[in-house]
């Protein structure tokens, strides 16, 4: 179902570790400081065991080799990663100074773009070694690295799209009423592997007043007749993320759950019309949201309209107000809209969209009509 | 088999938070900045979803009522949580700077502690927002905040080492030879969750030339007669660790594999010995490693000695070389020396071990004695 794909390999992660110092000094930065995570995955293929107290950073400095500092534990399993040819690696022995080892490698007055998700024990340990040493946080200084997917990402993104919506049109055709969400939720995740996810990240199933708290995920309400129930998972498909949401119905709806349900289908479709190269990302919350508050409902949704997504599932792109960077063809985010009626029923409705050269492109694409369940 | 345990209570985690903001005062600081994580479950009972780019932050200041600084989408999440009555919450919105919100809770030339694990992106956010303030990390400024359990951890910690052990009585018994590794450590998680592990966080089988990596976890290289099996193991139980290491032999061992096991228990049985109230952890680790060393195998001995556990499997105090710090009764920390001979196979055993008020006892208690599998 989701294809086979020839593993990344280390010239892929080469090409990506030059392209990142590039934006480095594009940006004005020294260098890059990329700690365990997304960030590391994305351009080495290694992801140690677990972030730890034990320093693991990759020090990207334009026109210098890549050096990962790892600790002597690890080396072995650094070097085998798929990147693992393309560093250079540079280790250190538990009771020694992980940022003593790192400094050499810096300059001591250099200004640094550093992974967001980098812990504050390592920061302050580099701050010490190097007070005269800035730091910006990706996020801040660098949000678009990997943000705009090449075509090898793209057809990965397509895949987990294709993998979701697979697990979509079973649930469909699940029993709903009489059961518990965690139960629905369990056979979300169980289909989402079967139609080829690696990883599961979340099935939220938000029925009736559930529905309205956005990060609701599953629990033990019994799913009634007459409930609206807010469908929202996702997970990795080799290595790139899936996230939909579909919200439906069990049994006839009343006209104001159609009305509800109908406005946010506009709105996501006006956020979906919004997307085109060049427009600011805050456009795409507009559109959204201004068909959302002409209907009335404005107060009722409560969260930005989108995320980007590549090997997370919530990384920048961010649609929301006061984002003005430029839509790229490549960007990959999520267009989700919603309303919420605290203690009645949520709605939302989300695909995954990535940006054309004239437009947007649906990674989701089952029907956004509200599905009547039993 | 792990016992019943009434949950912490909103007066448990208001004592814990008098306790920790008693101790940054008393280390100078202006007050505590605790992440997502061990150090906010543990002064808190709230673990949101997952930690992410929003920021979630409890402020805590000597003389002042906790604050919990959260997204207000996970607002209702953190009011539900066991110390959520003993919080003040301080919700930001979506498209709101959390800086500017967390900002008037500190002061503008205060030292304050922070997590080890808050992230990069929060700490710099707050380092633009109040440019005179610093900071330290937890692991630097006040290591032992967690290290010292009471007597309601103590049970805790014992009940996860018993569970541990049960495990390790019943893998004893399973066949060995002509199995994957991978098997094996399915074996060992499914015992960990049937004697009362609500989390396996790690099951390590590292057989044949395998155990002498220590952080090899389990792959697919099938278990043979005459291999030596290093099986560490460990998860959470009621909240907190357990983490135990025995190496058995499969059918009889050579007349050196027989030395080197022997050599391994005697330095893990006088690390044990080291333990008393007032040692420095470093003499935990000297002590082991002298018997190691002695007998002529210590550049085979490549890690610390040990590493303290509670709500996380690793956490201070350190048992290694340089870690002046006095042990205290109620510390918990594992005991686990080994040889590994590259390419040949490695022997490693651990214990918890906590101080009592006149020396150590072990949470763990199964044979130490290199056990013979099948």
């Amino acid at each position: 179902m989701t294809g086979d794909f020839a593993p990344f390999t280390a010239d892929d992660y080469r090409a990506r570790m030059r392209h990142a110092a590039r934006a480095a000094a594009g940006a004005g930065f020294a260098g890059l400081l990329v700690a365990p995570g997304p960030d590391l995955v994305w351009l080495t293929g290694y992801a140690p065991p677990a972030a730890t107290e034990r320093l693991t950073l990759l020090v990207l400095v334009p026109g210098a080799d890549p050096v990962l500092v790892v600790p002597k534990l690890e080396a072995g399993d650094a070097e085998k990663a798929a990147g693992g040819p393309a560093l250079t690696l540079r280790d250190w022995t538990d009771g020694t100074s992980p940022y003593a080892v790192t400094a050499p490698l810096l300059d001591a007055r250099g200004r640094y773009a550093v992974s967001d998700d980098a812990w504050a024990l390592h920061l302050l340990g580099l701050q010490r070694e190097l007070p005269e040493s800035a730091y910006v946080s990706f996020s801040d200084g660098l949000p678009m690295l990997r943000a705009v997917k090449d075509d090898a990402e793209l057809a990965r993104l397509a895949a987990a799209g294709a993998a979701a919506d697979a697990a979509y049109e079973e649930i469909r055709n699940a029993r709903f009423a009489g059961r518990k969400e965690s139960d629905v939720a369990a056979d979300l995740a169980a289909l989402l592997r079967r139609f080829g996810h690696s990883q599961v990240d979340f099935t939220v199933v938000g029925s009736g007043p559930n529905g309205a708290n956005p990060h609701h995920e599953a629990g033990e309400r019994v799913i009634r007749e007459g409930d609206m129930v807010v469908l929202d998972f996702g997970g990795l498909v080799h290595g790139y993320g899936s996230d939909t949401t579909r919200t439906v119905h069990v049994g006839e709806p009343t006209a104001e759950e159609r009305e509800i349900h109908d406005v946010v289908r506009a709105a996501q479709e006006a956020g979906f019309r919004a997307v085109r190269p060049g427009a600011a990302c805050q456009e795409v919350d507009r559109a959204a949201r201004r068909v959302i508050a002409d209907a009335g409902y404005g107060e009722y949704f409560i969260h930005r309209t989108g995320h980007g997504i590549g090997t997370t599932t919530h990384e920048p792109p961010y649609m929301i107000e006061g984002e003005e960077q430029p839509l790229v063809p490549g960007m990959c985010f999520s267009v989700e809209p919603g309303i919420y009626l605290p203690g009645r029923f949520g709605v939302r409705i989300e695909d995954i969209v990535t940006v054309t050269g004239s437009g947007g492109r649906r990674l989701n694409d089952t029907a956004r009509e509200m599905a009547i369940v039993s």
